[in-house]
Parts: structure tokens; sequence; C-alpha cells
């Protein structure tokens, strides 16, 4: 397989597994929780974490284990990466997003195709989504800046963390939002609501890259 | 003792603190847990997401520690050991497994010869184990070629994870599998569903080490 | 931006994160683990230790990531930072902090200006509260000296598990104490008791310095 | 203060805090968890492995952060301490753990001085004891042989993890032990059981010992 193909590969399978992980613990965690929805986040919330952290290592060296438009979308605009693999890049993690929920679908033998009814909409919710997005990628810029040895884990312990602490649950990737929505679960997000969750992230994510550059020490010039 | 010996040794005595962790905390959390099967498997997810880091940490050094026939087998596809040497293994950590199934009974006072009879079995649970024993083994296959020291922690995070993602909480493993067989408590498989377990282990396995030739980088040729 | 400027930034920043984390977790929880106060308090202490670990490794490479004026306090009497630069770091944190508050209880949709109404007072909650800042400073102290790379571990694993051994909830430190008096939420505290609350952390911080350099071994003289 | 007050300080003030940790979270726990009896333990098992990685990583450098007469023991028979500065281990241990119960005590404003009324007893309850003692050396032997670096991480993993695998919660330490002798919360045992355990965490310790020599491989040769 050639360099881009791998690579390639890894984002999709990557998200694909990643989405997997979100929305089967999720359907999990209610099929069991018997109404108590703070123990079905938990288990949701440490099940994601813990996965993060297991892709992160596996696929970072190949890809850079972004999984997620808005961190490519930030690498791309730091000169990490070109526009044409970018995009490709944006097109494997929505791919393989999707067939994550089909995937979970068809191990808890639900409907396989499903559209979501659960609103999510709202200045609160998408101000829990800037936020979640700031913290996210400003974990990354920050872990890649001065321990990038600890992405992987700094990643899974962040969003672990802002499961709780934003009001949205802290979606912060569009690839997950789309795929998200077409599960009708504990994980899912109305349609209609999707595009204004991936605004709100891409207002954050840029803003962790503004604030990463006022606040961490500048590397030397990078060639893009 | 011989080397061999010592590498058989870690196999059994790994796969019975594994095995006894699988039971003996599905027992400890089911007695305690009033009903609340969430919190019970949410106990028993951390558990064996823990003793395995710890396991795969002391014992890795000389065996390996494999813990697991269908790792076994990809080892040995992979040339990392001799079929003599891996059907020995394989043996080890089935006895091992069994014997930890008993170690459990005899901790938490409860008869000590069981058979399960909790039916795990259709298509839906099938396709779990495919894709439980597919992200183990990518685990293991990435750490091994990225980051070796990070294969404990690694296979501790994806296990406490999938416990949650997968319908059948992630068996992925044949000799923990026929050890359960063993104990009808929380964590037991109707012995009739344990040998279509193993098949789809075996291949979630092969399709890993597939997964893992096209993606990940190959590495400099080794000698079996 | 100064090196100064960066250094502020980083603690103001990251203490506003941290209070963020550590009401709006508080938040969420109790919205829904229905009356459940030890999931609550579960939830709350995951995600506040997982969001220090995070913060401490991409903050502390700037700043020391202290977030917590008896930290400064501590650092200063050991000659680490200018008293100048530790007024201005104290600052940073009470406003951070106080941001922190605010931005939690936008994205919860409350009213954003509160004042708790939780007493929280009495020689067991300052006992709790000695115990809680000494337990921190002598696991920073320990860290620094003999595993600079375990700090950011070493803090998150300490507030997880003194959330729960101090009657308290171990607040051990003052610019969260303040920020949390401004939130009549679950993570709350009456600011008629913020004052003794601050006296009892700079008490136990004091001594774990005194204790550190009883018990660790002597580093080479540093120049303040 | 001389080498051997800084390992006995070390070595009390350690054992003082993690028996602080049990016993506080224990009563914590019980406090918030209206009768949930796994969520309880869940919280106590949480907070007692995380505190060990902190304990065991700021004291290992100076004492080897023993915290455990039957570690003392094992580590003499290595030939790792003399017989005299391992029985002042010992006293230091049991000391500090009698304080850290009584501070947790004093924390939650119960009465000072208790005696358990929890009976502990029973051959399932004393052969749990053996494999906690047992499990516990050998995590301890295997990462000081192989991975030094993780006997922090590894002793926190491993006690989480055998708060539920064991029917006892997993003592595996004489000090503490002792120290739960007096408190008559969830952390409690009867006095009158308390040797019988000792004996059996004695046992496994051996046990452990036996085996690390026979499965791990030989390392130089040591001089007392």
């Amino acid at each position: 397989m050639t360099e881009t193909g791998r690579k390639l590969g890894c984002e999709a399978l990557g998200t694909a597994l990643l989405v997997t992980t979100v929305v089967g613990s999720g359907i999990m965690a209610v099929n069991l929780a018997g109404g108590n929805v703070a123990l079905a986040l938990l288990a949701n919330a440490i099940a994601t974490g813990a996965i993060l952290v297991v892709l992160i290592t596996i696929f970072g060296p190949v890809s850079g284990a972004h999984f997620n438009p808005v961190v490519t979308l930030v690498m791309w605009m730091r000169g990490d990466l070109a526009a044409g693999l970018a995009v490709s890049y944006v097109i494997a993690q929505i791919g393989g997003g999707v067939a994550g929920t089909l995937a979970a679908h068809l191990m808890f033998d639900v409907t396989t195709m499903q559209l979501s009814q659960t609103a999510r909409t709202g200045g609160a919710q998408w101000f829990s989504e800037v936020i979640a997005a700031f913290g996210l990628l400003l974990t990354i810029l920050g872990c890649v800046r001065y321990r990038p040895d600890a992405v992987a884990s700094g990643v899974g312990l962040y969003i672990t963390s802002a499961y709780w602490f934003t009001a949205s649950t802290s979606f912060a990737n569009p690839a997950v939002t789309i795929a998200r929505g077409f599960t009708d679960t504990f994980a899912g997000i109305r349609p209609l609501d999707v595009p204004v969750f991936i605004l709100a992230q891409i207002a954050g994510a840029v803003l962790a890259l503004v604030c990463a550059r006022l606040l961490f020490e500048s590397e030397p010039a990078r060639t893009p």
C-alpha cells in the first residue's frame, strides 16, 4: 500500500473504532444502567477516553491519528500537511465514522440505519462545543509542543473529563458529530443540529491555535 | 528451571490470575451491586483492565505475556515463536485459565466445580467477538511495532473500553472463554456457546494481522 | 508576548479550565445522578484528576503550572520565583478561577453570577483542608525532587484520591476556593467560609515544605 | 536528619497517608452512597490505588516505599536491607498506620478511638489474603526485576483490581490490617480476626518470593 493509502486507512479505521466505542458503549451503558444516566455517562466517558489512548498510540506514527476534521484543519493551518491530503483525511474520517456507527448497530442488534431524534441545540450547547474543541486542540498543541509522547494519554484524559464539564458532553469533532447523527441511541444528535455544532467546533479549534501561538514558546520555523 | 519452563509457568500463572480477576471481580460486583448491572460491569472492566497492565508488565519480559491462544496464533504466524512452543503455550493458557476459575470460586466460597448456563449466542454476539479480537490484536501489533513499552497499558485500556463497546463484553480470548465456561456466575458462558466464540476470535485475530500488514510500515525482516 | 505575559496567561487560563471542570462536572453530575451523591462525587473526582494531568502537562513547561496560590507561596519560599512574579501569579490565578466559574455557568445555562450558600465550616473541615494541602504540596515537592516528569500524573492522582479521603473533598487551593464561592451548585462554598479554608490551606502547605526538607534528600543549592 | 531517620519517617508518613486514604475514603463513600456498597467499594478502590502510585513515587527513592511489613520481610529475605533496619521499618509502619486511622477519624468528626466489630474470618477470607499478598509481592518483585520505574503504577493498579477479585477486598498488609482494627467504619476488621489475616499475608508473600525465583530470570548476585 502507498504511504498515502496507509495514512487514509489509519484515519478511516481509527475514526470508525472511535465512533464504534462512543455509540456502542452508550447503547451498552443505557441497556444496563436502569435509568441511571450518570452511571451511563461515566461508562461512556471511561470507554471513550481509554480507546482514544490506544488508537492514537497505534495509528499516530502512521497518520498522526487526527480522526477529527478540526484537528486536520489546524494541522493544515500550521503547515503540517498539504491541502489535498487534508481534504482526503476529512473524507476518510467521515466515511470511517459513519461505518463505525453501523458496526455498533450490528453488534448490538438494533436497526442498522437510523437517524437521531435527540435535540442538541441552543446557545449553551454551542458555547459548550466551542469550549470543548478549544480545550481539545489546546491539549493536542501543548503536548505536540512540549511532550509529544503524551498526546495519546493527554487526549484520552481530556475527553474523559470533557464529557462531564461541558453541557454537550463534548462532541468536539465534526466527523464524529456527523456519524452520531446516524444513531437514535444515547450518543445521537438530530441531523438538523449537526451544522451549528460543527461551526462551533471550528471556532473553538481556531481559537486554540491563536491561543497556543500566544502562550507556548515559539518553535524553530518549520517548512510547510 | 529451564527457559521454556519459565515461559510456560508465566503463561499459566498469568492466565490464571487474569481469569481469577475476571471471575472473582464479577462475583464481588454482583454481590454488592444490588441488581445494578452497569455498576457491576464497570467494576469488572476496571479490575480486568488494571490487572492486565500489571500481568503484562511483569510476565512480558519472560514469555511475551500472551495469556491468549489467538495472540499466540498470530505471533506464530509472524514467526515470533515455533509451532511446538506455541502449542505448549496454548495448553498452559487453558490449564491456567481453568485453575483461575477454581481459585476465584475458592475465594468466594461458592461451589468449586460449576458449568455456566448463561447463553451467549447469535450473530450479534459473534460479530462482537470478531470485532473484540480484531481490536485487541491490532492494539498489540500496533504497540509492538511502534511503542513496545506501551503494550501493557494499551491492552489494559483496550479491554476496559471493549467491555463496553462490544455486545459480548469482549471475551476476545479462547483460553479465558473456556475457563469462563466453568463458572455459573456473572462472567460465565454456556459451554455449548464456547466453540463459535473461539472461531469468531480466531477470525478477528487473523483479520487484524492482515490489517496490520497493510497499515503499519514494514519492519526489517525477522528470522523465525 | 513577553515571557512574563505568557507565564501569567498560562496561570490564568489553566486555573480557569481547572475551575470550569470542577464546577461544570459538578453541575452535570448532579443533574444526571438522580440524588446519588457518591456517583456525582466520583464523576467530579475523575473529571478533575484527568484535567489536572492535561493542564500541568501543557502549561508546566511555560509557567510551572501552579494554578494555586499556596503552590506559588511554597515555590517562592524555596526561591524558585521572585516575590513580584509570585504576586502576579496569584492575581492571575484568582482572576482565571472566577472566570472559570462563569464559563461553567454559561455552558450549563444557569444564572451567571451566583454566591454559594453551602456551609463548609468547623474543625473537622478545617483539619481536612490542612491535610489536603499538606498532601498536595508533599506530592508536588516529592515529584519535583525525584521524578519531575511525574508531577502532572502525581497531582491528578492525588486530587482524585483526596476528593474521597478528606471530609472537605479537598479544595486545597485558595484561588479555586474563592472561585467556588461564586457558584451555588455542587462545588460551591459559602463566601463566609472561604477565609478559614485559605488559612488552613496555607498551614498545610507550609507544613509540607518543612516536612519535605526533613525527609527528602538535600538537593544541590539553588540560587534564588 | 540521618539517612535512617529519613527512611523511617518516610515509612511512617507514607503508611499513615495510605491508611488515612483507605479509612477516610471508606467513611466518605458510605456516607454518600446511600446503601450502594458496590459504589462505595469502587470509590474506595480508586482512591487507594491512586494514592499508592503517588506515595510510592515520592517516598520510594528514600525508603523504598514498603509501607507494608510483608514487603519489608521479603526485601530482608532477598538481602536488600539488614534485620535491624527491617524491624525499625515494621515499627514505623504500624505506628504510622494507626496514626493514619486516627487522622481519618479527626477529619470525619467521628469518635477518635474505636475498635472494629466487623468479622472477617473463615477459610475463604484467609485464602483470599494469601492470594492478595501473593499477587502484590509478585507485582513488586516482577517490576523491581524488569521495570523498576513501574513499581508505583503497578502496585496502584494491582490494589485497585484486588479490591474486587479477592473476597476480603485485599488487605495484603499487616500494618494496614492492624490499623484497620482501630476503626469501626467501612474499612474495619475485628481485632480478633487480625492475627490470622497477618499469617495468611506472610504465607502469600513468601510464596511469591519462591515463585519469583522460579519464574523470573536470575539477576546478577547482590551483596546484602
